[in-house]
């Protein structure tokens, strides 16, 4: 099975334990509505690979841990866009949770997904428990507070925020939940597989801010994005575009030095360098970024 | 150590568990606010009674179980409190967190909460793993969809709920999780706790019901207290008073008839009578209601 239909199918079965007909019927479709259909599924993708780098001796472990942190991101999503964060009403073309089914159940499934998350991660591990508590410590250490993704939405009601730790704690941290978590899975040390999973993700993040001024330029004929609109600490606007870029490929460079020796390092070292250029494709954002 | 000073200093741990130095302050200032001073803390103080009735083989796990689902309990009112919920300014005396911190941060309180809940328990099972799948299954189940408190909280946003299945997802699902998890940290078999956590619940909302209208008949000189307000299903008005407190006093009867046998299930009776009184007072709660 590839990744994809394994990620997608790990999915599916988290959802059926958070399911039932006993429940409330807009909770569990907006449960449904904030999972399917996904995006690239990036994180996953990323907690798989790093454990096949590193043998995949627990399928099933891994799939626990990629799924919990693609849900844990998920709510992550849902919440960021209720109308008190960026007030979105469509993602990837459809409605958001909230436009879709009100706000209290936008509330609601984001904090079901939070549950959901360690919940199937439990599951997943009931024939290792010793694996349990490490896991689940990785995976809310990097979502929750003082410097998880929730700290780094945080980050943004505060007066003052240095951009390297909004971007760790934003980004970053969910991307080393992927590596350490992958690697933990397989049996392998988390630890030596932090550093590549936080370089990953904070290149993610200013990839993200690249994208959002190069499609403004696109969209708007002017540099202004929705970052900018949102007065949110961007690399694109602290750095300017041509350093924006050299940050990225920099950050990229980092990441793949920094993976460990492991049997699988040449095929993941491939497999970033592809998704440099998914992230920021040479042909078509950098040309445009470069112009605005 | 009593068990109010071993709750309040459990709290204390896992509070520091989300604490450091690098994280953003109105979010920690925040999840102390949330957490301290708290109210009855009934629900780990039921989750410590049933694990001292079977004899709190392993107090730092029991106190991991309590803890976690006292954290939710605490998420819970928080995001219960937000604008689009209750739009509640004041609990307990002062401010709610959305009132002191905002809404945003209210938000990501509540989420960092649930983080928390889990991250702890898995931190008190780090010398128990075999034992953490288990709990935090019971834990989560009896917190997320589609039975648990977030599916009691989303009833509230459907066309038609029965009462009972509303009553036993918003309060009495999170009652059975303190008595089966203090029930499974001690080594004794959840299962057989369930029924009594459960009719507690149900009694505890029952009781919220009456002093909701109580209260009202006294401040206000009306019966029309704030479920009505909200027109949210409330069994002193389904039932009227009388049959409300009736419906009280025979869930108390088969909470205390389901207490299976354990070395202290006499202590455990005469715990849950006093808690009756102190639910239900019968000098002026009982008066009130039957007068108003």
């Amino acid at each position: 099975m590839n990744a994809h239909d394994r990620i997608e199918q790990a999915l599916q079965a988290a959802l059926a334990l958070g399911e039932g007909t006993a429940g409330p019927p807009k909770l569990a479709a907006a449960l449904r509505h904030a999972v399917f259909p996904g995006g690239a599924r990036i994180r996953p993708q990323l907690c798989l690979a790093v454990a096949q780098a590193c043998g995949d001796s627990d399928p099933g472990l891994t799939n626990g841990a990629a799924v919990a942190i693609e849900l844990l991101h998920c709510a992550s999503l849902v919440h960021d866009d209720l109308p008190c964060f960026d007030d979105a009403i469509t993602r990837r073309g459809v409605p958001t949770v909230h436009a879709a089914f009100g706000e209290r159940i936008a509330v609601l499934t984001g904090d079901a997904l939070i549950v959901l998350a360690f919940q199937y991660l439990a599951h997943s591990a009931r024939h290792a428990p010793h694996d349990l508590p490490g896991l689940l410590s990785i995976v809310a250490q990097r979502v929750g507070a003082p410097t998880g993704i929730v700290a780094g939405q945080a980050w943004e009601c505060e007066p003052f925020v240095g951009l390297a730790a909004y971007h760790r704690a934003k980004t970053g941290s969910l991307f080393s939940a992927c590596t350490e978590a992958g690697a933990l899975a397989a049996g392998a040390n988390p630890e030596r597989w932090q550093a590549f999973g936080l370089f990953l993700g904070e290149a993610y993040q200013v990839a993200d801010d690249i994208r959002d001024v190069a499609l403004a330029a696109e969209l708007l004929g002017k540099p202004a994005g929705r970052d900018i609109a949102l007065c949110r600490p961007s690399c694109a606007t602290e750095m300017g575009m041509h350093g924006a870029i050299a940050h990225f490929d920099g950050l990229l460079a980092r990441a793949v030095g920094a993976i460990p020796p492991c049997r699988g390092a040449s095929a993941l070292r491939a497999l970033v360098r592809a998704e440099s250029e998914r992230l920021v494709p040479e042909a078509t954002v950098r040309q445009f970024a470069l112009a605005a």
